[in-house]
């Protein structure tokens, strides 16, 4: 027989509750949503949020190509049936990290509003906010960081949104964000003032 | 020209690291793997460990059937590739998690050693901790507290892990629950252990 002692260890049918992660990280949980066209600002911003976040001591993850691509949704290509697989799942793992209780930035171009609105759909009441980055492509195609509007030009890149594949413009995002008049250190501001209004986190005094 | 003042706040270009979420969390994220026989009792041990590190003062998150079966892989069946890409995307989340700093368990029948051995290859160096929650088929039978077993021998459900589909017992894993001997109370209590003792949390003075 056993000697093992567990004085201070219930048994338990059932998980921990969200309430309580929230409670003892000071936040209340959310998937923020970034959408826009590739190379319109989205994973700078999402960045940005987070480091802010983080130097106010919250908890927070992004989700983007750079973690989700070439992980889960490394088996899907880019068509319109693995894109909608690809967002189904991206919004899947956004809601595990919710019920975690992060607050969850996905930067994602997630082209297709069915797609959004299916994640919009499958969270909560409050738990979702989509915030369109509002970037012409004009703009976004003279940055061309990793040259991919030029590979789409030349059709070296097929299926490009907002190039040779639709991007649909959200009808109604909970904010849009108009890269060409704000830096991502000024969106960053306006979400996080967004996140205090809602209550997800508490104002900053000073 | 906008007039949003951003004074504390810093243009990033990459992700907030693991080690920075760690730190505030004062824990060391690792996967927890617990693998075994459908009703071995995989997810009490799982929910009780949950609570006690959650009563320490930790952030810990249980992946089961439960949050991952309807919800991410709500599109998979019980098919051998079914059950193998099943387990390789609750891998995938279950780094994602790490990445964010938790003490993660997951909880799956698992009942195939290569689908383990490739999320155990997945993660880094010392993130995951295989637990074979080694309860003799006969017993987890008797229990059998869903009526699984009931239905899985007049042939109701089909590829029954245990039954009328392979379970692979693990060959090395990190540790070994043998229920008939240990309470899920006593369990945890090892487990808590072995997480002192590798240095993922602190050891509790008292």
């Amino acid at each position: 027989m056993s000697t093992i002692k567990a004085t201070n260890i219930v048994r338990h049918e059932g998980h921990v509750s969200r309430d309580e992660r929230e409670s003892k990280l000071k936040q209340k949980a959310v998937l923020l949503w970034l959408t826009g066209l590739p190379s319109s600002g989205k994973s700078t911003i999402a960045y940005t949020v987070e480091h802010a976040l983080a130097k106010r001591g919250h908890l927070a993850y992004v989700l983007d190509g750079d973690n989700i691509r070439f992980g889960l949704n490394g088996n899907l290509g880019f068509s319109a049936e693995d894109r909608t697989e690809n967002i189904r799942r991206i919004g899947e793992v956004g809601k595990l990290f919710v019920d975690g209780g992060f607050l969850t930035l996905a930067s994602f171009v997630s082209p297709y509003s069915a797609d959004r609105d299916a994640v919009r759909e499958l969270m909560g009441e409050g738990d979702f906010v989509e915030i369109f980055i509002d970037t012409p492509v004009e703009i976004c195609e003279e940055r061309d960081p990793k040259g991919l509007y030029k590979k789409a030009r030349t059709g070296e890149i097929s299926n490009f949104s907002g190039i040779s594949d639709p991007y649909e413009v959200p009808e109604k995002p909970e904010m849009i964000i108009k890269t060409a008049d704000w830096t991502a250190e000024e969106a960053a501001v306006l979400i996080i003032e967004m996140l205090e209004k809602s209550g997800k986190i508490q104002a900053q005094q000073n």
